[in-house]
């Protein structure tokens, strides 16, 4: 089968939606915008062996590709226009091609996020999306946007994710309860983009970032950005079951350094807190406070005990030497 | 070196030009669009052995990475905003990333479209660039938009990159003759995308498409889209001096079939010649008219001879049994 009718048979399903001028087919896609907005575009490349294992179900592949770029309009608080998508396959394996873009298609179809265009060629599978939302002018929820004094807010919970990688990855410490092994599994694999939540909270946060790489290390971007530092309680962390058994050290690994949360990590100021509320009942996601942002610009974490410990805002670095890919 | 300092180190340099609200740095970028334009958006894949060898110039990949995106909007009459890049790396090479970051920069600056985010990660060597443009609504260079008896128009001329890929590989016929070697080259590596010409040919040209994959395939999916044929005059195809010694066959098929060469192949009603004439010196872009559209749907060659052939509108298919990459 030639690249042009693999393509076509796996992708191609007509011109998308209401800000598609032109879809597939063209040099180009043209997308409409609407006055007083702006466009809001985030890429992001997934590398088997590194973002995925080899093994990996293609559906569940599909739906994480354009997952993780969904959360970052989310993250900016746009809606979704369309994405592009750019795949090197090391062949034309119609059964792989046919799981993964049902996956694709199925989470695009959710959110109104139409694949207009992208590239297909012969190489080591790899996965770049490109995805493309708008925002009104001015209300983007931008890193840089956090004051001192805000509250410090957490869409869902973190820490599933990454037990799940750890059970896969065969780790001693996550394989003693393997208590909610789906549920947690599922996280990883199809985690849910905060697109409504996002949305609804642009305008009235001030700060925002998608999870990826850990909520401490994500924090940190936030901190750096807007000049600021962040205090988080421990006790208001919320903790998923399958955490719970686990010994406090690797529960807050879990916790504040897990990765692949895709949960949204946001500040806004203390007098929005119903507003918040509001938003996160209208969106129908759950949503915590889990501590405040801080004039100087440490980040540290209050423990249950009352007493504060310095937190380093490391977040997984794809070239720091002895950084571990999923297999 | 890590991930982020990597990034920082050699693709950072500020925020940019006055389509961009924000730059790298955020979860997403965020672009203006003028009022009463539409964006485009194209998305290209470059992967090592296939669209370039492992040895080339890091400069000039640079440059052709973008180039090659930036010719998908010229063939839309798109004028650049900006793009992203993903980009796979086995290592962190800092000679290879300043080369590479030069070459992309410097063309970046030449067409006004800064560098607004991407992704970085570790993998087999893989660039993934998507451009954003705009375009006055309407006046979009469509595929679809030929109409029986337009003109067939070239910019510059097709062939020099085939050629220096044919000597690349050691191909005996492409290497009885070397002259012009080193501009073949530069066609190869350095292509030139027609963003004056495409812009200046917005809302006056018909259809359009970049060569990508060789004239006649590239004009083949004219064809389909508008439910055209035509008739190409042999005669009138530009031919590059390097070419002229080659015997017809191999001098056909660079010109016809040889890829790579990132000129605009674009049709116009007979009564915009003068117009077209206007728009390509405006330009300061050569063009040619080198035949015509017609009402059947049948792709012909006119010999020097006054005899017709069909022509076949092949292309370059990454996954076709035999295609072959770059090494």
């Amino acid at each position: 089968m030639g690249e042009f009718e693999l393509i076509r048979r796996h992708f191609v399903r007509g011109q998308g939606g209401p800000g598609v001028a032109l879809g597939i087919g063209d040099d180009c896609a043209l997308l409409r915008t609407t006055p007083g907005h702006q466009l809001a575009v985030s890429s992001d490349m997934l590398v088997e062996g590194r973002h995925f294992f080899p093994d990996v179900d293609p559906e569940a592949l599909g739906h994480k590709s354009l997952a993780v770029n969904l959360s970052d309009l989310a993250a900016m608080g746009a809606r979704p226009l369309g994405f592009t998508l750019a795949l090197a396959l090391p062949g034309a394996d119609d059964a792989w091609l046919r799981g993964f873009a049902s996956g694709l298609h199925a989470l695009a179809d959710a959110h109104g996020c139409p694949l207009v265009g992208g590239d297909t060629t012969r190489g080591p599978l790899n996965i770049c999306i490109t995805v493309f939302g708008e925002v009104v002018a001015g209300q983007a929820l931008r890193r840089d946007a956090a004051r001192a004094g805000d509250d410090l807010w957490l869409s869902g919970r973190t820490g599933e994710a990454r037990l799940a990688l750890e059970r896969l990855r065969g780790t001693a410490w996550a394989l003693a309860d393997r208590s909610d092994d789906t549920l947690c599994r599922q996280r990883l694999e199809r985690p849910t983009p905060r697109l409504a939540l996002g949305t609804a909270l642009a305008g009235l946060a001030h700060a925002a970032i998608d999870l990826s790489d850990g909520l401490a290390g994500d924090l940190g971007h936030i901190l750096a950005a807007s000049g600021v530092g962040a205090e988080i309680e421990q006790a208001a962390l919320p903790v998923a079951p399958a955490l719970q058994a686990l010994p406090e050290a690797h529960r807050l690994e879990c916790l504040l350094h897990g990765g692949d949360d895709y949960e949204l990590l946001f500040t806004a100021p203390t007098d929005a807190r119903e507003a918040v509320a509001r938003a996160a009942q209208a969106s129908g996601t759950p949503v915590q406070r889990i501590g405040r942002t801080t004039p100087d610009a440490r980040l540290r974490l209050l423990g249950p005990d009352g007493r504060t410990q310095a937190l380093h805002a490391r977040g997984f670095d794809h070239f720091a030497p002895g950084s571990a890919p999923v297999s």
